[in-house]
């Protein structure tokens, strides 16, 4: 599979349709075996006890697979999630950024199949990991 | 199933240990059948074009379940999500709150098993469906 | 939603369809709300213990929820199964057929959602649930 | 993680308490990264039209899962599946044998991790992709 959108390229994308969220995440890597995305963890991250929430994890699988996507495809904005089965297996590491490395199993025209694996930064063991599908609209 | 914990006590429980969202949160009806919560949606949840995100509605299952679960063996602090899968079925409609309604499928001594249908207030199609897994500490 | 295919129309399509495993099933009810189709249980659908086994429980929400879905479109062969996820809650009771109730939760253009519960005969707890979705070919 | 049973362990173990399936299936490796599992395709597992049908294809992720536990654990009989969400991404090639890479992600006390790619022998393109959970009973 060819890469059509770069890391810059992504990033700019982030920031000009998701600008809310953009500064959370950081494009560390983007080449043909996938997307690698770093949350960069805040206080509005945390769940009591200081370890990332859920939703906050949610949030990065699916950006990150979001983005594997639109790597390959180019900027189609209305691509949208359909579904997303993730397993939260070992509490995130505290004071911590997260790294996800996303990867596309299947691009086809109206559906893609891709999954993530969520890391504290620097550790082994994987805090999560999800398989998500999009549905992709189509072409004019 | 007997109902341990009212409406009126998870709401304390959530403004006490989840104050950061508590106010996101009502619990409209606790039962035997389940627990229902309603999102009061406002600007931080939605997606560029109002829609609301991803991220906010697997939020709102992940604290339905949770709840649900709490109101039929107690505050359990240390029960953890270990898998969701969700489906986004509908765009909700804009400008409208979202109501989750959760059920406890099974509820062992480890393991507790439920899912969430989520609308758009006062619609009957669901926007989403998701089941969730729970791990329940041990008794001391 | 309208019912074009009843419950003898079902059977039908199984037995030219699916006559491998046709006789394994029997369509009890066909309804706006959904399909119960019952596992008439055998020997091969044993576990070493006489429990049912897993794949026997996938097959039956498998086909459950693709005759629920044939019971809104009519007889789309080319419908196919693109995702699955299924929660194992108890054991089957022994020497009992089991029942799954299919309800279909999102009827697409391309793609349909639905979820399936399944009984014991005559047990209220639910042996396990799962969600599906299918891949509906574009019409010609 | 240590290996604790070879493909010369795990085979005797299905033969002998999965004798009913057992011919279905060869071992072909075992070490630290998982197990590669085969699944030599008969008639019995193909739907009309000569494709392998889903429930051989989840019977194949869940005996896979199962053994590459059981690598780490030994064998520990009574360790059941809880959850498996699985992705049917492409046909399978028709007669062709399919192979199943499981590889565990967390292996806790009570709660075992992993995930399956599926693929039709000699292709590089996964036909299926599935994660799936197992509860491990107490030792005694």
């Amino acid at each position: 599979m060819t890469v059509v959108m770069d890391a810059a390229a992504l990033t700019e994308f982030l920031l000009r349709d998701f600008g809310q969220v953009a500064n959370d995440y950081l494009v560390e890597s983007v080449g043909t075996e996938g997307v690698t995305l770093r949350l960069t963890v805040a206080d509005r991250h945390l769940r009591p006890g200081g370890t990332v929430s859920g939703p906050a994890i949610f949030a990065l699988v699916d950006v990150a697979m979001y983005l594997a996507i639109l790597s390959r495809i180019g900027p189609v904005a209305l691509t949208v999630t359909t579904s997303c089965a993730i397993d939260f297996m070992r509490k995130p590491a505290a004071g911590c950024d997260l790294r996800g490395e996303a990867r596309v199993l299947k691009l086809g025209r109206s559906l893609a199949v891709g999954d993530v694996m969520v890391f504290s930064d620097g550790q082994a063991e994987p805090v999560a990991r999800a398989s998500l599908t999009y549905s992709i609209p189509p072409k004019r």
